[in-house]
Formats: C-alpha cells, structure tokens, sequence
C-alpha cells in the first residue's frame, strides 16, 4: 500500500519541497561538480553549510550568542549518557523529573554513568504510578539548589504529554529533552541551560543530534569520559572533532531555511496547534476512543488514543494501513494508536485521519 | 571551479551509479510515497532495508556466522573509546601498534578511557620517531599474550602506508581499524577480532560506522560504559537500540550491491592496485616528488608525496584546484600532498593526475 500520510514518530515526514531540492542537487550540488554526500567536512563547500546551519539554528530559534549549537552522533540516547557525564563534574548531583518512557531512561543511564563514581541520581518527581498520564505541577516536584542540573522531558512522544509549563528551578540550569517539539513553537532558550533533540522528528533524517549550551556548562566532564562524548572538546573543535555526519546536518540547514520562508515558530505554532485541535475536538466529542493524557497536558506533537479492546485497536491499525496511513500503531510500551504530526504533516492528513476515525467508530460501535 | 576529479580522504567520491540510484528514489522510495529519510526504522519497509545491509557485508566481505556486523555512530573516533570501555573488562590489559596519527590518537584514548580504573594500556611497537614512514616487522613488537586485544590501524589515512602482512598474536585478538581500506580487497575476516571502519570512504556516507565482531567478543563491558557505547546492548538489538542512521546505511547497501555486481572485492582489489601503480611508477620515476612512506609499506588507498618546499607544494595545491582537482593537500598534521583514490576514483583520474604532475614538473624544476 502507497502511504498517503506517514504518521511516524520518528523518522517522520519532511517537507515536500525539501526532499525536492534535495533531490535536484545529489548528485551535482549547485554545479560544484560533486554531492554533498562526497564533500571533505573540512572543505570550503561544507564549511558554508554547517556554519550556515548553526547560524539558521540561532536565528530560527531566538538562540542568545551565550549558547554552543553542536552537530553531534548517537540520538537523544546518547546524550541520556553523555549530559552526567559532563554536567556531574561539578557538584555530582542531578534532579530528573520522570513523565515518561523516555526521561525514565534518561534517569536510570544517569545512575549507570554516574553510579560507579558514587554520583547522587535523584528522582525530583514522577508520575509513573499514574502510567504518566499527566505532568506533575510545580508544588510537587522536590528539587535540590544545588544540583548541576535539573533534567526534563519537555515532550512525550511514546505518552503524548507535554510540559505546559517551565519547572522553577531557581539557580539550577534545566536540562530538557525536546526531540519531539523542538521547532514546533518558538521557546524562550535563554531560560535553558540544555537543549537536545535527535534530529529525526522535526529537524532532518536521523544521524545528527542537535544540543544548544549554555556556555558556561562547557567544563571538563567526568574522568574517563571519551572524547567524543565531551562537550568542552565538541564545542572547541566546532562538532569537527571528527567527520559529522554532513548529510543529515545539510537536510537540516533546508528545513531551517524551509521554516524561515515559511514564517518561523511563531507560524509553525498556529499550524500544528491547528493540526492538533481537529484531532483532540475529534476525541474529545466521542466516548467510542479514549486520549490517554489528561487534556490540559496533551502534546500536539504526538497524539495518543485507544478503542476499548487491543483487538479493536488491531483492526483500526490495519485499517488505517489499507487507508494509506502509516505508522499509527502505538510505541511497543503501550500499546493503542499514536498519531504523530510534526511540522510537515499537513492539516489534510489529520481531517484525513479524523474521517477514518468517524467511519471506524460507525462500523464498530 | 567544478571538480572533476576529487581526491578528498573521507568524505569521499561515491560511485556514481549509486548516487543516480539515490537521487531516483529520494522523494518516493520505489513507490512507497516514503523518502527513506522519512521511514521509521521500525517499519517493515525501512526492515527490509537493514537486514539486507547487514547481509550484503557478510556475503561481500565472506563474514562468518560468528560474527555480528552492527551499524553505530560517531566515527572511527568514538570506536577508540568504545574498544577499551568493552574488551578491557576480561583482562584489563591491551597493546597498540602506533604507526600514524590516527592510532596514536586511538592508544591515548584507551589511556584516557581505562587510565581512571587502572588498565594497562601499551605501545607493542611504534614507527613514531621515525615519522611513521614505515610498518614495524612482526620481531620489533612486544606483544602481551594476556593482553585483551592487540590494536591495530591497518591502512594510515594520513600517512599513506599500509599493513601489507598481519601480525601473529597467538591467541589474542586483533582489532583493526580499517577506516580506509575497508572493502578495498578481499580480507580473511576470521583472523580479526573485530573490524571497524568509519563509512566516509569506502562504504557510505559519513553518519554510519561498521563493527565486525566476533560474537565471543561480546561480554559486559567496563561499569560506567554509556548503553549507546555497549557492544553487548547493539548487538542484542540489532543496531537498534535507538534510531540508527538510516539514511547512511540505506546508501552503504546501494554501494554493496554496486560491489557485488562489479565483481567482488576481488575485482576492486585489481582495480586499486592499477590505479596506485600509475601513480607510484610514476613517483618511483623522478626526483622531484618524494614519496612519504617506503615503497614495500605503501597504501594503495592514500598516496602521499610532496615536492622539495612548503611553497611549492601549495603552488602545486593551487594549480591542481584550478585544473579541476579538490583536496589534493595533506592532513593538516603532515602537509606535503595527499591523492586518496578509493574504491569509486576512475582510472582516469589518477591517470589525469600524473599528467598535470608532469607538467607541474616540467614547469617548476
């Protein structure tokens, strides 16, 4: 079956006239006689793109001049290792919020990395025991002033939450996770002391993973952490310590600029909060399928809904597949559906989704 | 001014026929209505994809079963902590043979990652003082018959000489950095403990880097080790711990089909050697470019030469730029010339190549 509307958490759909330029300019990019994908990283022709890239990323996203964008390898996973690493070197503690899959491995990689060096892993809040239905408020969150940092999963791509809010941290730089809703609404960076987004969601194809520092959480990391996985060494080298994984950073540099045209986050927000509306109205008007997270905390990245049966769940999915919608099937944790519409979904494809939603539940009912 | 012939160390040239392939299906992947960009590495499409890769190594290569091949991240670099952080936690001791930049730089990393937990790292033998210009015979290495691996760079990048013999180390394993001659001739896999190579030569684009293991190889690692840097954790998950970089990999097996259709690793290998021997006869013709590295040690991947003065070696970078030729100019750490003619250089390059050499002669002497 042709996919009419890819529905992936990620790798996910890209723009249509990005993949198009793309396309025009593999094999020969701009008549240089050479595709991107065969360019020395030190030469002339991909040294304009990456610092092009890195000056679109501050542009785009308001990026105060006191911060380092690096290019670097591995996805959010290996920054799950690599933030204690670095940011333990200090004061050896860390706050970790958990509202999820995800920021619950961030927590446990911390305590793996940090663990043998006697390193103090702390759970500032969770809610887990509520299968993450929701985010916890601010009251309920015990933080420590003087941990290094206090890290956050901002989006929830497996749950479908999203922080509404910026936990009050007072002196403590926040860590935050945003592979999910990063570029999808301006944010204020210089309330951050991190940000990390594998790219595969709403940046580029996946292979490069973006971190936004604050320049003064560059210091030496923790004895024995290796080269490539040190910030101080990333940002000093430029992230061209070694090879950087040049294509996905140059589909990035299209998207940005794809964004720019398009009248940045500001309209970005309005389309996907647009997007976001015709499902959760949807959802909300009928009992036939269930959103798992409490409305006010629903991410309009990722929309996660269930039937009243795994059975039923099974047949929407299929359904959907012979419809020419793909990878609504939920993340293997949890089961049901997940409707992802990054950036580049367009509006059609959720008033797509919802008319196959309307005729499953009248079939079904 | 257009490159005709590039000469880049990595990234580097692709077969043509695979970038045509690429730039085909871009924007819909044989009909899918999917970029492979924007498949999720979970679907079966993109499935299809990985598997086939990992096949086509082990048929191209002839990898035995007891092996497993794995896709990773962040370059030849991130292998030279990532070696120490697993194999060290038999023994804790290994030897490294240094004979260039790179596997120095690969020895001071396992020092830098095993120093804080007391493992003993050890030059088994160097060419060092003697500016790398040649390999070490098997009787100048010491070798630590309890070592956990012996570690060697068996082509040098930036030097240009290569392990033309492998040397014995009785029953402990060797681990070859094979960054710049991977697939370049055939290789007896089952003499290798493990093989590792950055893609952005001779395989792929940069993003991807390959890891032949020897499955008995495969043990917990060091405490601390990050689980993206676990060998142990990719392996059990098929690269797939998390997103891997799906778009390098997807054109690795486009670069592995294009190998098996040309006749192999055999072929290539013929292919190499008529290329290096135009350009080395030619060397071995004249006094006015000296070449690096002893005639019996040399690369047929990376050719490295230089005239008798800075000043004329970059007139001569110049004139070949304005000729048409790009990243004819050394490793920044070494100078002099560099021509890195892997796999997808024509004949007619080096060919074009000795000709503008001739001339820079004629006209300079």
């Amino acid at each position: 079956m042709k996919t009419l509307y890819n529905f992936s958490a990620g790798p996910s759909v890209l723009p249509k006239e990005v993949l198009l330029d793309a396309q025009k300019n593999l094999v020969d990019f701009e008549g240089c006689g050479m595709s991107v994908m065969e360019m020395s990283h030190r030469s002339k022709e991909y040294d304009i793109i990456i610092k092009k890239t890195e000056e679109l990323f501050h542009e785009v996203m308001g990026i105060p001049d006191n911060y380092k964008v690096l290019f670097l390898q591995g996805g959010a996973t290996q920054q799950f290792g690599m933030i204690p690493m670095n940011l333990l070197a200090k004061n050896g503690k860390a706050d970790y919020v958990i509202t999820g899959i995800f920021s619950n491995t961030a927590y446990k990689e911390a305590q793996l990395v940090g663990g043998p060096t006697g390193k103090t892993i702390s759970a500032a809040g969770s809610t887990k025991e509520e299968n993450y239905k929701r985010i916890p408020e601010q009251n309920e969150l015990k933080l420590d002033p003087a941990a290094d940092y206090l890290h956050i999963c901002e989006n929830n791509t497996i749950i479908g939450s999203k922080w509404k809010y910026l936990p009050d941290a007072g002196k403590v730089p926040i860590v935050s996770d945003m592979s999910s809703c990063i570029l999808s609404e301006p944010v204020d960076v210089s309330k951050y002391g991190l940000i990390y987004a594998g790219a595969q969601k709403n940046i580029a194809p996946a292979g490069v993973t973006i971190v936004i520092i604050k320049k003064d959480l560059i210091y030496d990391p923790l004895p024995g952490t290796p080269t490539m996985l040190n910030y101080k060494v990333q940002a000093e080298n430029d992230s061209m310590k070694n090879t950087p994984p040049c294509w996905p950073i140059y589909i990035a540099k299209l998207v940005l600029e794809y964004l720019q045209k398009n009248g940045g986050l500001a309209a970005m927000k309005a389309h996907n909060e647009a997007k976001a509306k015709v499902l959760y109205d949807f959802l909300d008007s009928t009992d036939f399928y269930k959103s798992h997270v409490v409305a006010k905390d629903r991410s309009i990245m990722n929309v996660t809904f269930r039937t009243e049966s795994d059975e039923l769940d099974d047949k929407f999915i299929k359904g959907s597949v012979a419809a020419g919608m793909s990878n609504l099937k939920g993340h293997r944790d949890v089961g049901g559906m997940r409707a992802s519409i990054y950036n580049a979904m367009p509006k059609d494809g959720v008033e797509y989704l919802v008319d196959f939603m309307k005729k499953f539940e009248k079939e079904n009912k």
